[in-house]
């Protein structure tokens, strides 16, 4: 088993460094309020006494704080015990805030996983969550025993940044769900329904809508949009102005639906009434 | 089997009077423009000269049009021919749009049927397919047979409005789905990834959080947002704001995520970062 340390004892880091004493590693957690360490301490774990004494002869470090800028606290008073250490850092950030913290621990001598974690704390080391990692190979190939006790693992690749983009694209959807959630439940309560009947339809209906992805996928990935097109952004757009005069009807402000049926109408104006809904990306994004 | 009307032959009407034609109806069509009907006639259809003459002696009356001021032209047409006849208005609009034309109809001696289709035309008569009704119901509960060999259908009560609310919530439901689709594709693409690639992980991520959704609904029927949270908004408002940030890092608009970013914001500004994001409905909607 190995020697892992733990830097960071928020809900998740607690739950990181409980999970790891529960598969039999030797775990030393340091946290800037100590506090937070005692429920790990009782539980076998060593308390360290500063970032570089939990960093000293771990054979891996593991770093869940909450933000970038934390993270590079830790690691700068930290920094002379870098050097020929294995760091996973599963704070959440943006591609650049791992890129740039990946540079500068591998000019400390530091080998860097970045991480993202698709799970809440309660879910660590049970089925269903998972974690993101990209940056080094060989570092994730080494510790994929005691990583894989935390959570699924889908290694991504060795630029540090993409577990954070697929991390961050992967809560923009679980947002868009929650954003259409959240409105059709608006409309249908301010009409004195309940909101768990509703879910009795919509349930299975965005379940079927989902089942359109890949194909919608498949235009992203080649650009036609126009290919095979069941039901075109020229129709939607009449509906999408529906369910804006609805939400005014029904006093219902129309935040979550504008963005969508802005786009969609800019692009019928384009002279793309006839495509597909996917179209809609090339207004949202631009060539790098 | 009985003598069923269509009038409006669109993609979707003329899908309708083929559908209830293959169940050995005696089918009647009614278009604007004459040319529509003319593939339903090979099949076996009646052509109407009016919109009269497609009222004049029919069991059920079926209208799907483009929108709720074309409903009502196509009705004051057939206006002498309405008495004791039974409408079922399949056109797409607001409850409000449909209150005022049962309103109208109810005037003029008709019963009077709204619904919501939830499929696209080769849909109709296949499994799958939905067809939500609110208004008479006797009229559903006399005409169920013919109407269920079209869809499956739900009947909503006895409001006429009701179809249409419950039919936009659920498009609603289905936009949020597909922006944040949008917006994840928008990020991952952006670095050069594969939006079918990137499937693989954000389809099981989409059915996880769909299970959260019946804890979200009942916060929203009781009202109680801050029982039993799990990620509350203060914590989510950091992840908000890193999508944002990584969205204009790889150059992709943040349209998708800032009506949730703003508002989860505004809530735990006024005091509710404690709370799940089922409190947001409460900034969206006012009481009537």
């Amino acid at each position: 088993m190995s020697k892992i340390s733990v830097l960071g004892l928020g809900a998740m880091g607690s739950a990181l460094a409980a999970t790891l004493l529960r598969n039999g590693h030797s775990v030393t957690v340091w946290n800037r309020t100590p506090a937070r360490a005692e429920p790990l301490a009782a539980a076998g774990a060593r308390i360290a006494a500063s970032p570089a004494d939990a960093m000293a002869d771990a054979d891996l470090a593991i770093l869940c704080v909450v933000d970038y800028a934390a993270a590079r606290a830790v690691l700068e008073e930290a920094e002379g015990a870098l050097a020929g250490r294995d760091l996973v850092n599963l704070t959440n950030g943006t591609p650049r805030d791992a890129q740039e913290l990946a540079d500068w621990v591998a000019a400390k001598g530091a080998a860097y996983l970045d991480g993202g974690i698709m799970a809440i704390p309660p879910m660590i080391g049970e089925a269903g969550a998972l974690i993101l990692y990209s940056g080094s190979t060989a570092l994730f190939e080494l510790h994929k025993p005691s990583l894989l006790a935390l959570a699924e693992g889908r290694f991504l690749g060795e630029d540090p940044g993409r577990a954070a983009l697929y991390d961050l694209a992967l809560l923009s959807g679980m947002y868009g769900l929650f954003s259409g959630f959240l409105h059709a439940g608006a409309l249908v309560t301010s009409s004195g329904a309940g909101m768990s009947d509703f879910l009795t339809l919509l349930l299975p209906w965005l379940e079927a809508m989902s089942r359109t992805l890949p194909d919608l996928a498949g235009k992203i990935d080649s650009g036609l949009h126009d290919r095979d097109v069941v039901s075109n952004l020229a129709m939607q757009t009449i509906a999408l102005e529906n369910i804006v005069r609805a939400s005014r009807e029904q006093d219902v402000a129309p935040d979550f639906i504008n963005a969508m049926r802005r786009l969609a109408a800019m692009r019928v104006d384009q002279g793309h009434g006839g495509d597909d809904i996917s179209g809609v990306i090339e207004l949202i994004r631009r060539e790098k």
